[in-house]
């Protein structure tokens, strides 16, 4: 993206936590702050992004198929375009499953 | 196991910690935010996680022999299934010691 | 700098996250506490600094061209110094942008 | 440290830190938390430790000869054990400084 901060280059891998995690990135950095069950979370895999802006994609037959990540303008606005990325493919939600909480 | 994060595989990494300091990953956690005398440690050691579902696994003679780490579930989860596989080998507490607080 | 700390060697890379966000790493660093929206930007890019003593270069015609980065004395004072180097080459502000929030 | 934790290996490299800055791990620490003046500074210099037990030591002619650092047991009896270790070759506080806030 034209004008975009440069440091997005590497703030994209926020798309990595979506797909290791199969939710949004922002729901991963909720949970990353102190006292929260993921606190630190960022540490693990060589060093994870959690603001928003990473979404996994999930096709119609439930499967995580990977993620979208974008980084450039603000994390609400990142968020938004990710989303849209999301709507061709699928959707963000994994289905309900039998022992994962 | 089938069905887990893909990014567990590093989040079991708190194996390492439960290890290097003989006690469960989430009281290393619960020791590690701001203000607390452990702050920052993850960044120790090449990275450490944590949040529970990392425990040490110490025999009969009161040996720590290792660690046993479970990820892809809830913590809570993880460190119930981290508890059981204890069970089967030994205790997670290190006996007293004459000089270690 | 005579008799700066050593470990200022490393924290100049605060010049980093100037040039990479367009913005004072100390401004960075107030969207990266725990509940903003920054929040661990810290692990992007092989570890950024983010407390003040950095500072964009933005030409005469709104051009990024470069970071400065000080450090060494108190993050006020290396601010201040900071800014004094812009000021002979341009200023820290880039313009207002058509769709960059 | 015969029964130290594992962990200390690389925990120790508090040491680091309080010769890069001079003044004991502790007081870094209590820079470094979410909004003080130093915050993430543990992401430079390939991570640094910020926890007591990591001490300066300055000669009689106030330069900074080196540090020491003590892990393996609580963090205050780390700092007491470095204390000892300063004790005998010097102390932690450089001289007053004409520049150096």
């Amino acid at each position: 993206m034209d004008d975009a901060w440069a440091g997005s280059i590497d703030t994209i891998k926020k798309a990595k936590i979506a797909c290791n995690f199969a939710m949004p990135s922002g729901e991963t950095g909720k949970l990353s702050v102190p006292g929260s069950p993921l606190y630190v979370i960022e540490h693990a895999d060589d060093g994870q992004i959690t603001f928003p802006g990473g979404l996994p994609i999930v096709d119609k037959e439930g499967m995580l198929i990977g993620p979208i990540g974008v980084s450039g303008d603000t994390v609400e606005n990142d968020h938004l375009a990710a989303q849209a990325g999301v709507n061709v493919a699928g959707v963000c939600d994994v289905p309900k499953h039998p022992w994962r909480s």
